[in-house]
């Protein structure tokens, strides 16, 4: 049933019906997030984009699923890349979230904040934690592409303060943020 | 680059390298998320399962994806769903979030809180904000599939307080979690 649809629908034909497009932004804006910016250089240049759309799928092995809009100027790119730099952004780096959801600016204009990887892949420097890993798997859904990715090497640490992004405004957690135990 | 990868690692071989489970989970401990309740049922009963793997990709068409691991009971059911109901729950609804995160227990023994949509699919009454869809494509990756969902229908409610699940905790976003613009 699932393939046939794939076939169908997705593979060769439009989806038709369903939610609106702004029913449906408007039903997401109530889904809060965790937020990266995902760099990638297919050898034609670094590219940047912020994504809220980051999650782990399998910890053995180690895949995280991310998904890219077609109308990003970022997503050729990512797409057509052997390797990706996945950095989940803590609300101190609120600065480099907000550099790759920018239009039209080169978002590696300040040297200062980005370096490569000894294999090669641009990354921001300061961000306190990020993921490099190798594109495994693409699955088209609609205008976007999610991109399997395995996990090979990342950098840790355990003190950030978690960023959320929801309705359009950034939000960090905190003990002020916790549910008290009922 | 990508299919022959997954020719030959996702389709027929085992990924190998990489981070380590434990790696790999420390990261995205790190990453918050919304928090959703997916309930379905193909034809043996309902079956409900708590996600935090739950994101929009595409709003015209309205497409969203969620995964769901196969150490889940509620799996196979989803897996084999034509339609499923992914809950977008609120901090008010927590209790449902927990219901869905539970094992060895009749998530649907409590027949005051679920009932039956006029298409058949089994959903939480109370809960402010849910989207039935149609799976229109799965993904496989390591030891979880990627669910695509086209979006039918909605309950849409604008005023519930949004729930994160963050480093095995529970918070809510609110005007005390807002970021001041700099």
């Amino acid at each position: 049933m699932t393939e046939q649809l794939h076939v169908e629908q997705i593979g060769h034909g439009p989806l038709t019906g369903g939610l609106s497009p702004d029913e449906f932004k408007l039903a997401f804006r109530n889904h809060p997030a965790g937020v990266a910016v995902i760099t990638a250089d297919a050898g034609e240049g670094p590219v940047a984009l912020t994504a809220t759309s980051v999650f782990s799928v399998s910890a053995e092995p180690p895949i995280l699923v991310f998904s890219i809009s077609d109308q990003s100027s970022s997503t050729p790119t990512i797409a057509r890349s052997a390797t990706v730099v996945v950095h989940l952004i803590d609300a101190e780096h609120l600065d480099i979230a907000k550099l790759g959801a920018t239009s039209g600016i080169d978002r590696f204009a300040d040297t200062s904040i980005w370096a490569r990887l000894p294999t090669g892949e641009p990354y921001f420097t300061g961000v306190k934690q990020w993921i490099r890993g190798e594109v495994i798997d693409q699955l088209r859904a609609g205008t976007s592409t999610v991109i399997a990715v395995h996990a090979l090497e990342a950098k840790l640490t355990g003190d950030a303060v978690p960023l959320v992004y929801h309705s359009r405004t950034w939000h960090q957690l905190g003990d002020h943020s916790v549910i008290p135990a009922p």
